[in-house]
């Protein structure tokens, strides 16, 4: 906003507060870009250039890098309007050396060298921590991740738990389970057996979460030794998702980790959408389906995050209500500032401050942590300004102080780092 | 908002309209607090303390209301972000003298003292009606009340049918029909005799509304007779709840009374919840579960009330199209001013301005009332400002009308008082 | 806005772009208004009077226009408060020389008789062209209209489909195919026949595409022929709504049109309502009942408009995966000012914005295309100021650029005139 000295004071001093990131996809042993493609690569930029018209091939395994990133680029005169290209120009700008203020088609090159120049310049990865006001960035790891290569109080592991929850039925899950654990599955007691263990090698690796990804219409239950027993000797797991979360939560309980839930997304709606640019949405979920769950673990901490807005007065709601249900970030197709804005001022006039986890990246590479967390700190300051400054209700100190509780405060306090 | 001129002058001006509040739990025998722990024994503040970690412990009976206070205030650090704290800082600089823009652990003891000596003050309730300007307001009763000891014309009683809807099948509700009526309900011929009875007897002591609040997934429908008597003869009343509902609308029409309907609420979600900190919701339902009730009954006026602001559009639309929907106030999770904002920026550009209640306190205690309308008169100066005169739609004195008939004209006009 | 020059700035060059306004209800034949009852007998007027506590008496066919518009402005003064009356007041105002701020009863007569003469003007239909800056307008033409009598260049006609996929089980509707087409439905082989032969008729008179309006709860689904033939042969066409849908869904394929999809609405929901104002919604679906469609006809491009503003969400998420999924205006009950703002800051932040589809106006006649496109247009300047140009997104050019696309650029490439 011009001239608006108060946003753009507040914007600054959110700036400063070192960021521990709750949640992201980064893969530790690379967790910086190579080239630009890695950066335009990412599913936010090849979706909105397809849904915008480009067609996928460039998108193949044989298409050069430097020939994706023109296609990428040349398309983006198309989708300039949104949030995610600001990211994009965002990265161009600090990273790359970019001056203008648009993208355009005769940049792909000079970025795509640029890039190549800047990626390899030795500590890139400790420079874009440095720029980015970096401290932790949480991880998302797969159960049998050996954890290993990598400093672990830098980059945070999460036992993700979706395929364990909802692929116990394929074979390959299973071996998996036994590869890492020396456990073969036959009934709830080694199924209990391990995870038990996964839940150990995690703790012992640093592990701060567990994590998962819901579908709309998922509910948690409680399934009885024997129904599991079942299904996995006689009906190859088929009905086994909601026991098997009951039983994550349950370890969860054992090691006192904090549950992500991460609730809402349809699987392949878009069955020839590019990767990862397939999924989306029902709209009519509700929490109520948590509600067992929620009784049954007062224990257990759970970082929720919605996939929509319309699901954010729930969230609200719950998080009043019950004292372990934590209003967790803007997820996906919640992260763009119109409805960061509404489901955030909702959140700060509503939820105990001490329990609301501000933002996280989601970042597959190191990059894009810091455009994410601007676009945030921004939405931020004007929702401080508008709602408490400016009313009369803090002054700036006391909504930076507010501010500092959601970036950074209450991850450290909900996950214990 | 600092240096907005208008909304300020707008705000006072609505801080000069006389109130009639049409909904609230005021006891009338016992209006006003008699110490600090009747106002923080709200279930606001014990909710919102609990959620942020505070157990149950200090709202025991056997703890000392001074003790119980220090634990809520002591907490308050970690909601005094919310609007909910707003209130009671309201309340602390209105009536009890504070002075200072922050409660701290400190205050504690000293407002628990300036509590005592106000509310002990002679002629409190008077004190408390005139800092309001308050004129009238609507009580909550259950269906055998005596109505008795207080003055009707000021505490306006209002029939509260969740009993005789929900709970038929309860023994301990049908004696008190029978207690209060005389009469036994064997079948729907008895059934409607004793509600005519209670009729009579709450439109002869003033009562102004029939009011009831309803679970997300309720459906209003007409039950032949035979089918009631069968459910109160051989099935305990069972399935009966929607047949009743149906038999009280009738008797809306015969009385000419307004039926408040509260559509949203799942009781006992959190089961270990505070009192009263228990109830949350499922965000799917619907005004279409309303259709056959509202075009059966042309001549009652059902004032609305919706859980959620995602419901707010479908109350806008009802309310537009159907002369007898009227929108009615912001309630309980909705009463947060990001939701009131948006819903009645909604209501006010497309339902005809003689049909919007505005608000109501939904207060427990008398001194409640203030701040709750204090809140909602600056949020309704901002949408009249940011919608109406800066648009140049209206001038400040048509605004302030407008605002007249959300707060006071369309009260005694719906409710006739 | 009061002295934001930058709003008006931007709503003066908005104003300056010739429209085509992708839907409407014009007649072609009498495209403009004759009398002042034209103008109040449109539904909004009708309804909000009447929800307002106007009774029907006034909308018989014996009433006079003068009368009936005389009971409709006396009743203005409950609803003056609405985005509707706005319109009509811009249009007394544009049209008729009114000079007040405020329409009173006192103003029907004068307002009657100037219309009287002013809609007589020669030349009047030319004038609203001119006034309103409209170059041309798509129509709503029934499957059987003969498209003759007017110039299809200016109205442009588009084939709506509801009566084909919805009221096949009613023997007059086989009827006017069979008049219409030659064609005697009696299996899925005859049905397609029918149906090219229409698409056949419109594509040669410059139809640019095909519509329907659906109710919260359809699904498209491909029937086989087997099924389609025992429905049409045993049935009479009763359930076999999905299945012609997907075939005409087909004929869009094959004659490369775009295929507009009005999501959401329940018809006669209130029975007794005024004509056209019987009409409501359950908030309740969802566009994941679209995911099949979108799948199979990834050749389509498929304008889509949600009657709520809660489904804006999958919406612009639906838009910004699918290719051929396209945010389309703001429909009926979300063309209120505070719904328009909200889910065009969404889509145009989010979207690639050569996708996204401004505005239509829906109107009945002609009078109707100004002030709607004007209250658009206030709101897309605002939008483009507060979310653009103040936080340096954009210049002042580049959001006219932008508006312009929305507003014209992406009607022309979308539909191809």
């Amino acid at each position: 906003m011009p001239a608006d000295a108060l946003v753009a004071d507040l914007t600054t001093a959110l700036a400063e507060i070192p960021l521990i990131d709750p949640h992201s996809h980064i893969d530790p042993l690379h967790p910086v870009s190579k080239s630009l493609d890695d950066i335009l690569g990412y599913h936010y930029y090849t979706e909105l250039a397809h849904s915008a018209g480009m067609s996928q091939a460039p998108l193949g395994k044989d298409v050069s890098p430097r020939d994706r990133v023109r296609e990428i680029v040349r398309h983006m005169g198309r989708y300039d309007n949104t949030a995610q290209y600001g990211w994009f120009l965002d990265i161009a700008r600090t990273f790359l050396g970019f001056t203008g203020t648009q993208i355009t088609p005769d940049d792909a090159d000079t970025l795509f060298d640029a890039a190549e120049t800047a990626f390899a310049r030795p500590g890139w990865e400790k420079q874009v921590f440095k720029k980015t006001n970096l401290e932790k960035i949480f991880l998302t790891n797969e159960f049998d991740d050996p954890l290993e290569g990598f400093d672990t109080s830098v980059y945070v592991p999460c036992l993700r738990t979706d395929t364990l929850v909802f692929h116990l039925d394929r074979l390959d899950t299973r071996d998996r389970i036994h590869k890492a654990t020396g456990i073969q599955v036959v009934d709830a007691a080694t199924l209990r057996m391990a995870i038990a263990t996964l839940f150990l090698h995690f703790t012992r690796k640093g592990a701060k979460a567990c994590a998962i990804s819901l579908p709309p219409n998922f509910e948690p239950v409680h399934y009885d030794d024997e129904y599991i027993y079942e299904q996995i000797r006689f009906h190859n797991c088929h009905d086994i998702g909601p026991g098997v979360f009951w039983i994550v939560a349950e370890f969860c309980r054992e090691f006192r980790m904090p549950f992500d839930l991460m609730i809402g997304v349809n699987r392949r709606v878009y069955t020839n959408g590019v990767y990862q640019g397939q999924d989306l949405f029902d709209q009519r979920t509700s929490l109520i389906q948590y509600r067992r769950l929620f009784n049954a673990f007062p224990e257990v901490t759970f970082p929720v995050s919605v996939l929509t807005s319309g699901q954010n007065q729930e969230l609200v709601s719950y998080s009043w209500i019950f004292p372990n249900v934590v209003p967790n970030g803007h997820w996906w197709y919640s992260n763009i500032p119109p409805y960061i804005r509404a489901d955030l001022s909702e959140r700060l006039q509503a939820v105990p401050k001490t329990k609301l986890i501000g933002y996280y990246s989601d970042a597959y590479k190191l990059e894009f942590v810091l455009p994410k967390y601007a676009m945030y700190r921004r939405v931020l300051a004007g929702v401080l300004a508008d709602e408490f400054v400016r009313p009369g209700r803090l002054t700036e100190t006391e909504a930076v102080a507010l501010g500092t509780r959601l970036l950074r405060d209450n991850v450290r306090e909900t996950f214990k780092v």
